[in-house]
């Protein structure tokens, strides 16, 4: 993780790209979101999407997923380098969640992330709040997930009381 | 499901309760949330968490599993009583998701959620938009998840074009 000062808004990764398997789908739907469209291929024949579709829980908890991994590679090239590697805090949580169009058996969704807004944090004055629209697009470029995020993420300049 | 015309702003349900084990928190952790706080109860004791606790992403998909259940009993309900079941059509997704106290191992989370605004949909006549409050609070009564969704629901009163 780069540290607070060293982020930019507009800055885009890629974080990474996940190929959802009918049998992913059916095994998380089973145990968080058991809707016949996400459980059974025939359910969902007969269901308003037509065919087996993934839980929209599901989609975003692979962008986590991913976020996750591209953290570590992106932590890893750090150290190589011989840089100090910001510590990532909580989420204050997210907002605008959308599923513009079902992810089906098959699909590649591609994760990305773009810093849209950077500030310093009032209550916590070593860290600041980076949040980010986060989306994930199908291999024909059509949107399937997009939201709104924040975070706490260090400063390397730690702040100091200021002089009485 | 009931259906649009009989649903009313301010109704409150309680959706259902789970009790979060150690190994199911690193279980979906493992899976789509590793980060040593999720995974690890020496790496949680060094973290700002200071002990286990589960991935926010976990708490959020547990909603979904209750709410389909507790669906399911209402709809059991309803055509044990003779009444008809509506149909609940696609989430246009979700916003304001906070996550403002950690979810622990041992800790039992209950579930509610309160109708907060409805209205007609204008692209599809026969369906209404209901917008929900949703909430989870652990056995002390401490707030871990709220978050605001909407749903497509069925109107038992199929609109009509206008006479010309």
């Amino acid at each position: 993780m780069k540290f607070f000062e060293d982020i930019r808004v507009g800055e885009t990764a890629e974080i990474g790209r996940h190929t959802f398997t009918a049998d992913e789908i059916k095994a998380f739907a089973a145990r968080f979101d058991p809707q016949p469209f996400h459980l059974d291929e025939a359910a969902a024949a007969r269901s308003q999407f037509g065919r087996l579709c993934a839980s929209g829980w599901h989609t975003a908890c692979m962008w986590m997923r991913l976020v996750i991994e591209h953290r570590r590679r992106e932590d890893a090239e750090r150290r190589a380098r011989g840089e100090p590697v910001a510590t990532l805090g909580v989420s204050p949580g997210f907002r605008d969640l959308r599923w513009p169009n079902p992810v089906y058996p098959g699909d590649t969704i591609s994760y990305a992330t773009e810093v849209i807004e950077m500030r310093p944090s009032s209550s916590r004055p070593d860290w600041g709040i980076v949040t980010a629209r986060n989306t994930g697009a199908n291999q024909r470029g059509e949107p399937v997930l997009s939201f709104i995020s924040s975070a706490f993420v260090e400063r390397s300049q730690k702040q100091r009381d200021p002089s009485p």
